[in-house]
């Protein structure tokens, strides 16, 4: 097992990702003995807090989202390695202060320089720390690698991404950034590149020849909660669809890489990015639905506008569908129809390919239907693969019958695939970038996400517009249905 | 649900076929209130015995056949309806008194002169009880239908065939002739067209460019048992391979129909007939492979020539594998590869769609191998689909790894299909002659298997030569291995 020796330097650490998500792989990898011994982190925060207070916070964040339970053995050995650190993000000396900490301890677990940063920290805070860091000579490439691993969102239109950019990249440079999207270090997510391309079953159907629509779901039965602040101001459509669904999209849909390398993947990545259809305004009335959820009918939830730290009157979207056209030979008249929302009734992620009706020449079921196959890429909480097919109706009749056939790949009992942060946090210690966005694939997002955000801006949106615990607004059963379709909420 | 009015002379009658299949056949055809009232059945037999005593004995018949156990009330409804007659199918005057005893139970059951004639016997008889029913007056079309049922072997190479047809067409004319063929009966075979026109996961991939090779496969775990008298005459070459097993790699390679009717699917089927490369001599020694088994290594198993009713050197095969190929346009260079035996380890029908593997240049298992997909459509005794493909091998590697998804049709406790004779003597009564095979077939099959039967007869066989409890010779293995491949064995 190839190993890596860096500091690992959190700041934000004191917030919600390191607790439920960061310092919980971290004693993921320590366990599947993916961790060096010349390695160690530091959590950095504004909040005034000892490394000890530190440490116990940890601790009971581990024993609550560790996907494998808590032994006392394995976390001793890692919170050895866990320091707290108290900084004004926008201070000038504190820099200074810092740099001298984090050398003793460089020297003390002989790091050898080499300094992952992880900005788990909220967007505006972004370019005032590596802008630091660059100023302070905290980010000089002076023997050890210096990288950067970026939170979403990354700007918040192109004008703003490309200015962020310019700033990180003048500091780290373009081969040293990560832009992290947590959704590519997903089990399923990676397996749709397998999928796609290692089976025969597959990849000759995978086309507009042979399917009418895709699908991309990913809903949540959960509300804002306590990131009210944050959501406020980037919506689902910053929040969810620039990043985590166009890579979705992205990944469903492009050509097979000449080889596995991490730029031959994002190169093809990009293509699709290119061949998103920009909408006009116009258009983004017609394909974009936007909304916003209200109490529930039974009241047991509240509406977004009264949930933490949300305006009254706030007119941020926690619900987005689109159909999305990809112009290009493979995908030219498949509607790409996605979907995504806070407090749906249902909690998952999946991918839906609708192949073509077969036509009524031959078989049909007891309806007199051609019931088209569907394959479901299964990617949260079921991992897994969902196939209908049709099949000659047992007994004496001569009609096909639609069944199913289903691989789950995390249904054995104790069975928890391990979590996309292990996958991440690992391969940007090992330098390992194919999980990771490039910047022109942020770039063509973006040019395909402002034509929405400008649409919207001249229009005061009809918010709330839906039920918490439901399916979304009727507008978005309207926009598929307006096709002959209709959303998969199986 | 559509009805006939008939009645059903089994010539025959007292043999195992009556007994372990047409007998429980009828009586589950009855449970699912598929036969008229204007229905009865006559089994026709040489031996002397009472009607009551025939019925006594299909009571057991049924109690121990039937798929679906036994019901008093079913059994005697259906037992009112069964007449046994002793006949000397040889006879002269006896066929006109068995025409009175036929006429007078045609006026108790209304079945308005329509005659269903099943030939349960000996192939020797199949042209004197014909040529007898001809002469007689039995088969004249005199108001109601007069159609005749033929169990296999049609003839023993296509010159008796031939013969056989004749004479028989002269009688009843090609479209009164149901060549049964039971296979043709099973669930699964009928499924295999469904399976393939109905679902474009299989359709699109179902050709040379994606399939390497189709092997089908009929073993049976039992012996010749008490058939050594019949078996002697056929051996695995006409009892299998000219009919079911042909039949089966004509359903799995045929084009789609124009339509599904009759003599559209007979036309399919005719045209891959018609594909079959006829072998030389010499090719034939090379792509053909019979064996007959030996006693077991453990001595549990007698040899085929210690069977009953068999010859100390018989040269009768209990085993064929052998090599086809199909010359035309869908299958060139894509070998089928097919095998038969009794007193082989395991006991299964089966198709394997073996697909091409996709080549290096992206994923690979963990011992650098591009595992192909397969396909599996499984006739017996589980009827169902596998599918094996590839998906991520969980975790932190990025190689492929194959899994599988089964879909089983029969699985559901206490659930069993149709019997295959259901179908058949049901669709016969209904005149319904899609599960029958036509005459063009037959003849085309004989072509075929007349190759093999010519260059066998010039050689004497080296037998025994393999174990019972075996897969068979080592010959059969050498077969397949000279083209790199192996059976599927699993």
């Amino acid at each position: 097992m190839e190993e890596t020796s860096n500091a690992l330097v959190i700041f934000g650490g004191t917030g919600d990702l390191t607790k439920r998500k960061l310092v919980p792989a971290l004693y993921n990898l320590k366990i599947e003995k993916l961790l060096s011994k010349e390695f160690f982190i530091i959590s950095v925060g504004r909040r005034e807090k000892s490394t000890e207070e530190f440490i116990e916070e940890m601790k009971l964040a581990v024993k609550e989202f560790s996907r494998t339970g808590f032994d006392e053995d394995i976390w001793v050995c890692l919170s050895e390695r866990i320091y707290y650190y108290q900084l004004d993000f926008s201070g000038t000396d504190t820099y200074l202060e810092f740099e001298n900490y984090l050398c003793n301890l460089e020297h003390k677990y002989n790091t050898k320089g080499n300094r992952l940063f992880y900005l788990a920290v909220s967007p505006e805070y972004f370019g005032i720390i590596v802008e630091k860091l660059h100023k302070y000579g905290l980010a000089n490439e002076n023997g050890g690698f210096k990288r950067v691993v970026i939170e979403k969102p990354f700007g918040r239109n192109l004008e703003s991404a490309r200015k962020l950019s310019k700033q990180i990249t003048h500091t780290f440079g373009e081969e040293n950034i990560y832009r992290i999207d947590h959704y590519l270090g997903k089990e399923m997510l990676q397996n749709i590149m397998v999928m796609r391309f290692a089976n025969t079953f597959f990849e000759p159907i995978w086309n507009n020849k042979y399917i009418d629509n895709i699908q991309i779901n990913s809903t949540e039965t959960l509300g804002v909660s306590e990131r009210g602040g944050y959501y406020e101001k980037s919506g689902a459509l910053r929040d969810m669809l620039q990043n985590h669904l166009l890579q979705l999209l992205a990944l469903t849909a492009m050509e097979p890489p000449a080889r596995l390398d991490t730029e031959s993947v994002r190169d093809e990545k990009v293509k699709v990015f290119k061949g998103l259809k920009i909408y006009s305004d116009e258009e983004v009335t017609q394909n974009v639905v936007r909304g916003q959820y209200d109490t529930s009918v039974n009241g047991e939830y509240v509406a977004y506008r009264d949930e933490l730290r949300t305006a009254n009157d706030s007119e941020t979207e926690t619900f987005i569908a689109l159909k999305v056209e990809v112009e290009n030979y493979r995908w030219e008249g498949v509607p790409f129809y996605i979907r995504t929302g806070k407090r749906m009734k249902k909690k998952s992620i999946e991918v839906i390919i609708q192949f073509k009706s077969l036509g009524k020449s031959l078989y049909l079921n007891e309806l007199n239907e051609s019931v088209p196959n569907q394959l479901i890429i299964r990617i949260q909480p079921t991992e897994g693969i969902y196939l209908r097919f049709n099949t000659k109706k047992p007994g004496q009749e001569n009609a096909a019958i639609p069944v199913s056939m289903d691989f789950c790949q995390n249904c054995e009992i104790g069975y928890k695939s391990p979590e996309a942060y292990e996958k991440l946090l690992r391969d940007a210690m090992l330098g390992e970038k194919a999980l990771f966005t490039r910047w022109d694939e942020v770039e063509y997002s973006w040019k395909f996400i402002d034509a929405i955000g400008k649409a919207w801006a001249n229009n005061i949106p009809d918010f709330p517009n839906y039920k918490a615990n439901s399916y979304g607004p009727k507008a978005a059963d309207d926009l598929i249905r307006r096709d002959g379709r209709e959303w998969w909420n199986e």
